[in-house]
Formats: C-alpha cells, sequence, structure tokens
C-alpha cells in the first residue's frame, strides 16, 4: 500500500476542497491511500510513514499561509535533519485570489513549498499542461485555483480546478508507487 | 532631464506594445525621456547614459527570452563588474500566453530579469495593486499582458494592460527624478 | 525624522545580531531612527507609523521563519488591502547555516519576504556588490550572514556580516529620506 | 538501455567539468548512457532521443547563460507545445563565482532552468543533503560548483564539487531507468 500525506491550511475552504480532491486522486489508484492532515495537526509521524507528502497552501502575499510555514519549521526540518525521508516523493498546490491576471505571487507560494520538499531528498512530481483541467487552473509546479473573481469577490474552486487536482493526486500517487521502496539515492 | 532606457524583445508584437505604453508613461512625466531599444540593438552606452533600466520579455518557458538575457550577460554583466550603474533605478515586465491561469511562468520571468537589476544595484521599483488596470495586467513585481485566451489563441494586449504599463513608465520615471544624482548608495 | 521598522525572527541570536546592525546603520544616518521588533511584537501601528519596512529571517528550509510569516499574514496582509504604504521603502536581510556552500536556500528565503515587500507597493533597496563586506556577506537582495561552518558548526556573526548589515540599513535609511513625502506612485 | 542527456553552457571549463562528472556518474549505472551536448549542438532528436534531461549553466547576473536559455527557447519550446517528453526526468546543476559568499544568484538560475523541467513535464530529482560532496558543493536543487574564491579569483572546480556532481548524475540514471516506459502521467 502506497500513502500520500496531504497537509494543507484553509481559511475559506478553497485549499481544503483542492487537498480533497487530492486525496480523492490518489485513492483512485490501485493500492494507494490519502491521508489529509490540516497543518496544525500533521506530526512527524505522519511524515514518516508516507510516501509522499504533498504541501497545498492559500497564496498569502506571495508565500505560504505561515501554519504551512509553521509545519514545515517544526516537522519537516526534523526529518530534513537526519535524511529521514530522502527519496520518497514530493508535490504542491496552491489557492488564491490571483489579484491581477497572474496568480498573485502563486508561483513563489508554490516553490517556497518545493524548497522545502527539495530539500528533503524528495522526487518532485510538476503538474504536466496535458492535464485536464489545466488550461483553467495550471501552473507547471502544481494545481492552482484561482477563487475569487478580477473585483475580489469569492468564486469558489471550479470544476476544472477540481479535476486538475485529482488528476495531481493521481500523478503523485503513481510515482509514488513506482518509487516506493526503491530509493533512487541509495547507490 | 531624466532618461529612461527600455530594452525588450518581442515576437509578435505584444511586449513591444508594451514597451511603447511604458515609454510614453515616461514621456508623461516632465523633464523625462524614454529611450526604446530591441534587446540585440542596445548598448553599454545605453546603459550608462541613463537614469533607469527597464527590462521587458515575452515568456518563454518560465523564463526570459534569449535575446534580454544576451543583453544581460554580455552588456550588463559588464556594468555590474564595475559598479557602474549602483544607485540607478530598475524595473520590469512581462507579456505571455498565460496558459494555465497562473500566469505560466511570468512571475519566475520577472525575477530572473529582476536579479540582474537587483545585482547592478538599482533601486527596483514594484507594481502596487492600486495601479490603474492592474485588476487584469498586475502582478507586483510588474505589469503583466496575457496576449492569449485560455486555449492560446492570440488576442493582443489590451486596453487594460497599456494603461498599467504606461503607469509602471511615469513611476519608474518619477522615482528615477527624486533619486537623480543622489545615489542613496554613497555614503 | 525618517523611521525605518526592522521586523525580525531569531532562533540563537544570529538574525537579532544582524537586525542590530541594520538599526545602527539606519541610526548613523542624520535624522533617521530605527524601531526594532520581534515578529510577534510587531504591530499594524508600527508599520503604518513608519517610512521604511526592513524584514530579517533565519533560513529554514528555505523560506522565511513561519512567525515572519504571520507577522507577514496578520500584519502587513492588512496593510495591503487597503494600500496603506504604497510609496514606502522596502528591504531584506537573512542568516542561516548555509550548509552547501550556496546560501542553503538563503535567496527564496530573502525573495518570500521580498513579494511581501514589493506586494506592499514599496521600493526596493538592494545590496549592491561595492557594499563593505559585501565578499563575504553578500547577496544581491541583502546581507546574508552564513553563522554555521561547513560541518553545521555555529560560528556566529562575523565582523563583515555586521558590516554589510549596517551599510545596509544606512542605504534604506537614505533611501527613505529622499522619498519621505514624495510618494513616486502619486501621479 | 536508459539515455541521459546532458546539456550545458562553459565559458572557462568549470561547468564543462561539471557536466563531464555528471556523465561519469550516469554512466557508472548499469545500462545508462549518457549523450553530452553543448547548448548550441544540442538539437530536438537528441532530446525525443532520451529518457531524462539535465541542463547545466555558468551563474550569468543570477540566471542561465544566453546560450542555455536559447537551446530552451528554440528546442525545449517545441516539445512543451507538443507534450513530447512528459513524464522523463529532469535535473539541473550551475557553477559560479559565488560572490558574496551566498551562491551569487545560483538559486535562481537553477530555478530558472527546472522552470523549463517542470514545463516539460519532467519528473524532477533534487539533490539530498546526504550526497557525497554537498556540504562543499551542494544546493537541494542540484550541484552547485563555486570556482572563483572570495576576491573573484579562479580556482576552478574541486574534488567534492566533482564528487557531487557524480552523484547527481547516478541519482538521475536510476530515477530515469525505475521510470522508463512507465510514465506516471500516463492514467
Amino acid at each position: 500500500m502506497t500513502q500520500v500525506l496531504i497537509v494543507y491550511a484553509s481559511d475559506y475552504g478553497g485549499t481544503k476542497k483542492m487537498a480533497e480532491a487530492v486525496a480523492e486522486g490518489v485513492r483512485s489508484v490501485s493500492d494507494c491511500t490519502a491521508v489529509l492532515k490540516e497543518a496544525e495537526q500533521a506530526s512527524s509521524e505522519d511524515l514518516l510513514a508516507s510516501d509522499a507528502l504533498v504541501l497545498g497552501s492559500p497564496v498569502h502575499m506571495g508565500a505560504p499561509d505561515w501554519r504551512v510555514k509553521k509545519f514545515i519549521d517544526t516537522v519537516c526540518s526534523g526529518a530534513w535533519m537526519k535524511d529521514r525521508v530522502v527519496g520518497k516523493v514530493g508535490a504542491v498546490f496552491a489557492c488564491g485570489s490571483g489579484y491581477g491576471g497572474a496568480g498573485g505571487g502563486c508561483e513563489l507560494t508554490m516553490l517556497a513549498m518545493l524548497n522545502n520538499i527539495a530539500e528533503l531528498g524528495l522526487i518532485i512530481v510538476p503538474l504536466p499542461k496535458s492535464t485536464p483541467g489545466y488550461k483553467i487552473a495550471g501552473l507547471q509546479w502544481g494545481p492552482y485555483a484561482r477563487a475569487h473573481d478580477i473585483d475580489l469577490n469569492p468564486v469558489g474552486v471550479s470544476d476544472e480546478q477540481v479535476e486538475a487536482s485529482r488528476h495531481h493526486g493521481a500523478n503523485i500517487a503513481r510515482t509514488a508507487t513506482l518509487l516506493k521502496g526503491r530509493n533512487p539515492f541509495a547507490g
């Protein structure tokens, strides 16, 4: 059984809805299970017991929510120090208002989470442009849901954004299954 | 007279149209002049003679067009080595297809150009969200024109994108005028 | 009087020592004052009362400490929403173990803070390579102190790192003084 | 047979030496072969015939050499448009003067190349801190060789930098072998 841990923070439910879609995608792959945790509930045990880590966050001022960062600082950094998750799989997603039409800082937000993923020594799963839903909900680093219109009114996470998130979850689960028990960093 | 140098590359005219709008914004400020150059025509003399440098590029695979990078590598790097433009002003803008709805890599594209701007020791002018046109054409690092629709069909640079670019040019010209001859890095 | 607000988090005192050096640099410029606050103590009033905002953080997994991010999410985002500090001045600095010899993620850490600075509409002060101390303590985005040796043993913040930080503070104070009361974004 | 394509530019031989070490690492893994190409010689056929793409560049003003970018713009972008290499493997490395002690922009340089790698839909291999040589030559995104001393005098690529590069090559080859013919993005 391949286990994928999804850690997220959510203010109004948009990132949570994406996290659930990622989990659904994971579970759609045979012999794969998803563990969904809010950032403040996720533990070191959750991380160590999983084959993949997916981080999801609202976009706040061009970087992840402080609760996601607290999880990184207080849980992930210990695993980094002792090289405990090297060779597993990692990925990210984000949700934001996207004010301005260019993602409102979602790219650096995803990179801030990916920097942690890379430091942990996780193999990174991006989001190919051929993913269903991508043309509304895509960035090369992972699915992105713009959950507000151009005047900052909330419009929620759309079907395409759910679809891209679900495919992302399945992609991650398949990659983790292919690499499980076969750490490519172990010579 | 405050002189602003705008260096850009353009494939289908979108970035060029933005560059012209930035120039128009510069010229709208009293005692300010704009020099507009394609990346392959811009020289070291252009850079040294100017009070501000603005770089504009299409978004190609999440980074600036190679012609803009060639200008940086062959012209800017010499000025960097000898600290010749420290204390002037710098800014950026970008144009792309934005496939996926999150800017298609425009944020890292602008940062790649801003890294050069910062290395040169230029004071950086961002784009505040209060800028007219921002809600269609904004990113915190500078104006961004999505010039294609969600199916990658070209739609051109819109009025809002021109408006934000013009304001960006005026902001840069005003900042350069305030700092002209008063290098804040000279103790 | 020009007021510069310096907001930081510190684990073992390295970032704090840099913050104090930045403050000393600010105070070395005539008619400039520095307000030094730990991230969890800094308020919206501090931000609104100041002419410049400087953010400093340890490098944790390639991004700012969660306490700095909490300040950004809970204090800065409100000012962003209402465009309350547009046209002021901003800058950053960082301190880390630098494991690996390439800064250990300090560049994305500084960019994560600068993204907030840019969103607030602050004019950004980089660190020119001509700054005293730069050859030990420099990155184009701001001073960086590697406070550990290559085996991760703590060595503290060096004289060069203090010197570069002090100059950064003075550069910021001079820029803020030149721009004070003359918002270049106000047409 | 797993084929890894290594595309690089080099000014004084440092990046070339790293590229050769990456290739040596690839060849150390059974049934793996490396194809080494200067950026201006690498073709679309090279890319399509390979199971992994590794990009290496000098750090020039915080971004890849324009010749590497030209390869990306003129060769990779075509493969991106038609989704022709989705599910293969990608990685990066860099070489620079590192002036300032924080990598001199190597992190954004690697990210500029990784943005292309992600857009192509390649699974990304980072560099774990447990890699031999990492403490001198590591960044989470890939090996980095500082090839100048603190006064910008050239010192060449060191043994540790070669060692980390060789391990990176082997890691990439093993990952590509595990994923070969089993595209995790194909549902």
